[in-house]
């Protein structure tokens, strides 16, 4: 068999044709149309920019002297007063302004469509320019036009890929020198940034400086984040990008809870990604019904030990081993270890310690030698903690640093800590069934044939760490739409000649209501590795929340009753395509999940 | 805030209702049509079974003595003629017969939907009955009745949680005496075995043994599995569960593509699964074009070893980083390690030495005492190899052991070993750059200043493996239909009272073709952990084959431009729906791969 002569041209071509990002789905993909709220529509059906009101809204500064003091210039011009939009009939006549944007931080879905909207909005009279690779690229003015052809070739794809990004922090005032350099340099009226909690503080500090420096540029921040932090109640009621992790891992999840009841032998421990919010975790369980979700925030609310935890999660093993259930999937968020009380008091009493005799601790030639220098060094409990700890965990704890010295928790496989745990402890169970079965408080009821049949039961697991993935691909419905309002509001808001906003979108159940967040009114004094500093507060699963609250009242009987579903793989045609985080919709009392409403669809036209 | 007062009702009951496998997602799949060959359908258009003539085709057995020696009954019958359906009038008027089912193996997305096709075609004056939990089931009598609710619940549902499966073979003469107990309880007509080739080899052999034993029951198997490597040439060209796994890998694969593009710093190296053919990692390479896709079958004929593909891996990495390429995604077939003939080689010295001084080792307390041991026993090519291995590899190789004694090489995590050898080249390459950069044979041309640019190079890499995640997603359109038919053919293969055939479809791509292939034409004599047995040859990636041809045709130009592509989540609307793998549209000679041809599209009525 040639193999050449058997492949028909046409087939090679399709193919072909397929490679650098033009496979039949992204193809089929960048015809979608999108929804748009009616105020950024004009008369004649095109996309026109909207101009900002003030609003009854102000946002309360928890450190109103902090932020007034190092805020002042943009503070005196905002007030901390959300703006809001309305239809402008003239703004659309504003030409020869020039837009930078850059994306900072981590991707996430839609990032292209934000460059999109800004491109709509701009139109042909005014100058989109892209900055590279992030604020890396803003320091050395890496700086480009993007054509229609560029924008057309990304809409509604996945990624970062058009720019890049990076993590570059700006703190220094040579750092801020070199922005006002590129601005000036660019004759930039705009630039946008669109990141997380801290891209929006280096926004807000941006703003400002430039107010200080008499240099009129507006700066925007665009609220991104797969891990949902960066959010302001009913103002803001989600970043970017969330919606769409979420249903990438809840498809993943979904298809393990699947896999778990169809091979009847293993417990998948999965750890989602997001270093500080439980939030993917909760939308995900609130998705697929696991076995077992497991929320930082509650944890430390609960103020529960490593043991107590380990003990939380065998129990429910165990007592779906006794009705017959020897499976399930286990949610572990990747911030977890920090927010066990007792394992983040060792983690900072070691970066205590790490920090205070560095040289000491790098001249110790084995990690036996390191151990010894240090636990007499840590309080006796955190001594003990460590201790019982495993030993590849303990080897991260002493020997992984970050770059500023500290203890790299998001190296530590929680996941794995918890399995190894776990492992001993439900074989202690089987050595001692008396201690834990049986009539008596906290014991578990089961019959003397139940526990026999425990005796014999081994655990099977599985481990999986889900992040990467979610972060690129190509953004749901909701998220295409968000991000494209998002590039629009922003865009609308430099030529309206506002700076030290954030764009925001929210009432996603009600055609969409458009807004400019203040970025100092969001700023608050924190604690960040030993050092106070101002920025903006993440937002983090409240226990008190309707979406908590709702998850805490079901999922026992989830748990016992094996409901798991599966959201299956995010649709972008058909009747499932159109649906909402249901975190969001129970936080904001929307009625329904199922679908979303942010304007009339458009057949978008880039001139 | 009082969160109860706050979610509506509504929203409470949708959540509420989407657990326990009723999704919006799950909901709305149950109802999608399917589509249907004209063959099973009666004038009435009503689904119908089909009956089956000889066709032209004869299977050509690799062992005729052998297989007739022990297939002597079967193949008394069925003489190795592949079965060819036609529409029957008759057929359906069969009453009374009662057809067992039962999953064997991973599971794989479709099971549901064989159950479907069984029960459509069985209609309600025959009975079909569910076996739990795989082979496991058929030798304890654990045998349930199916009912239309069953059915209707599971219909296009991933997973094979409705039955449950296992991993046990049925070997010993006591086994076959329960299956033949089991079979005669239940007044069996027929039994239908879901499985890959180990299972489908079990099911010629229980054929076999039924027949002999004057037992009436018509054994008949179905192809499933995952990596593809049960199929035979043009009458089958695929298993079942291929599509989904792979669009699942595809859509993971191809986010990451996007992720390393738009962070710009990171190799993501990512294991498939799949212990021997790499048929999942080739049609993922040609869905998503990746900067590496290792082939096994192409190393293994090339000869290579475990540091000449280092080399081969880190030439594109550097070649790439001196374009400015500073990321991508490498793809890893799962069974690579065994097909790297060195690695191969110690692997099987290794079992040998575990084997004969199986106690010895076992006394021996620590790894190095083992070491100690096991070196001189070695061959010095395979010492040299194992003592150049990093530390936790060498530990997996001689710690971790199956139930038969041999090395656990699904353990072996390859994906990291091949990143530890291409750090460590990659660096010796920053450090004797005259060596591998300028002119010369073998050298990589390169300027002084990119020599500059690549010495500050540091390669950052990620590692995951994607496997459970793919194998219980809901079937796509293809896998859908493609098991629904193969239950079609099997129920029909009963009722026409054939024995010892697997059901096949193929000329997906002309309204398919429905055929029965005599199981023991497929078997062959192979040495299987040292032993001969009779077993279905897998099928592997033939380097000849179209699909391997065009892939290596193409994929240096995809690597060197960076032209990957995100084929998506897999869509079960709108224009992408209806794709084929790629892989098999080449190796068949089809036009097209965006679409499939499985005949007209019917909403199936269960009664």
């Amino acid at each position: 068999m040639a193999p050449s002569q058997n492949v028909s041209t046409t087939l090679a071509r399709r193919i072909e044709e397929s490679a650098g990002k033009h496979s039949v789905f992204e193809d089929a993909a960048r015809t979608l149309p999108i929804p748009v709220c009616s105020e950024v529509l004009g008369q004649d059906g095109r996309i026109r920019p909207v101009v900002f009101k003030e609003s009854v809204t102000i946002l309360k500064c928890k450190d109103p002297e902090g932020a007034e003091k190092t805020f002042s210039r943009t503070m005196a011009r905002h007030r901390n007063i959300v703006l809001e939009a309305v239809p402008s009939e003239t703004l659309h006549q504003v030409t020869g302004k020039r837009v930078a944007v850059l994306f900072s931080g981590g991707p996430a879905a839609g990032g292209h469509n934000v460059l999109a909207g800004l491109k709509a909005v701009l139109g042909k009279n005014n100058t989109l320019l892209g900055i590279r690779k992030g604020p890396k690229g803003l320091l050395n003015g890496d700086v480009f036009e993007i054509s229609t052809e560029g924008i057309k070739k990304v809409f509604n794809t996945g990624g970062f890929d058009f720019l890049g990004t990076d993590r570059t922090k700006i703190k220094t005032p040579e750092q801020f020198r070199k922005v006002k350099d590129t601005v000036l340099k660019n004759k930039l009226d705009g630039l946008i940034i669109v990141g997380g909690d801290d891209s929006n503080t280096n926004a807000a500090f941006i703003a400002e400086y430039l107010e200080r420096e008499g240099v009129r540029c507006s700066v925007i921040g665009i609220p991104k984040t797969i891990d949902g932090d960066m959010a302001v109640g009913d103002l803001l009621p989600i970043s970017f990008g969330y919606d769409t992790a979420t249903k990438v891992f809840s498809e993943l999840v979904g298809n393990l809870n699947q896999d778990a009841a169809s091979a009847v032998k293993y417990y998948h421990f999965v750890k989602l990604m997001g270093r500080t919010a439980s939030k993917i975790t909760l939308e995900v369980a609130l998705q697929t019904k696991p076995a077992i979700a497991l929320i930082s925030e509650e944890i430390a609310e609960k103020n529960l030990s490593l043991d107590q935890l380990v003990d939380h999660i065998v129990r429910i093993i165990a007592e779906r081993r006794l009705k017959g259930i020897n499976h399930g999937v286990v949610l572990v968020p990747e911030g977890l270890i920090e927010f066990i009380p007792e394992m983040g008091r060792l983690i900072k009493e070691l970066n205590k310690v790490l920090a205070e005799y560095e040289t000491d601790i790098k001249d110790l030639p084995t990690l036996k030698n390191k151990q010894e220098f240090i636990y007499p060094r840590l309080s006796p409990q955190s001594a003990q903690l460590m201790a019982s700890l495993p030993e590849e965990i303990e080897e991260t704890l002493i020997l992984d640093r970050d770059d500023h010295g500290n203890v790299k928790v998001s190296q530590i496989e929680t996941e794995k800590l918890l399995i190894e745990k776990i492992r001993y402890k439900a074989s202690e169970m089987k050595r001692h069934t008396d201690r834990y079965f049986g009539a008596g408080e906290g014991k578990i009821p089961a019959t003397p044939d139940q526990i026999e049949k425990f005796k014999s039961y081994t655990l099977s697991t599985q481990s999986h760490f889900l992040g990467y993935e979610g972060r690129s691909g190509k953004p749901t419905a909701f998220d295409a739409a968000f991000t494209f309002l998002l590039g629009l509001t922003a865009g609308s808001l430099v030529l309206d000649e506002r700076t030290g906003y954030m764009a925001a979108v929210t009432d996603f159940d009600k055609g969409g209501r458009i807004l400019g967040l203040p970025l100092a009114g969001l700023i608050q004094c924190e604690e960040r590795k030993g050092k106070e500093e101002l920025v903006i507060e993440k937002s983090l699963v409240r226990t008190d929340s309707p979406s908590f609250q709702f998850y805490a009242q079901h999922r026992d009987h989830w748990a016992r009753e094996d409901l798991f579903s599966s959201p299956g793989p995010i649709q972008h045609w058909g009747p499932t395509a159109r649906q909402l985080p249901i975190l969001v919709s129970l936080d904001q009392g929307y009625e329904d999940f199922t679908t979303f409403n942010l304007g009339a669809e458009c057949h978008v036209e880039f001139e």
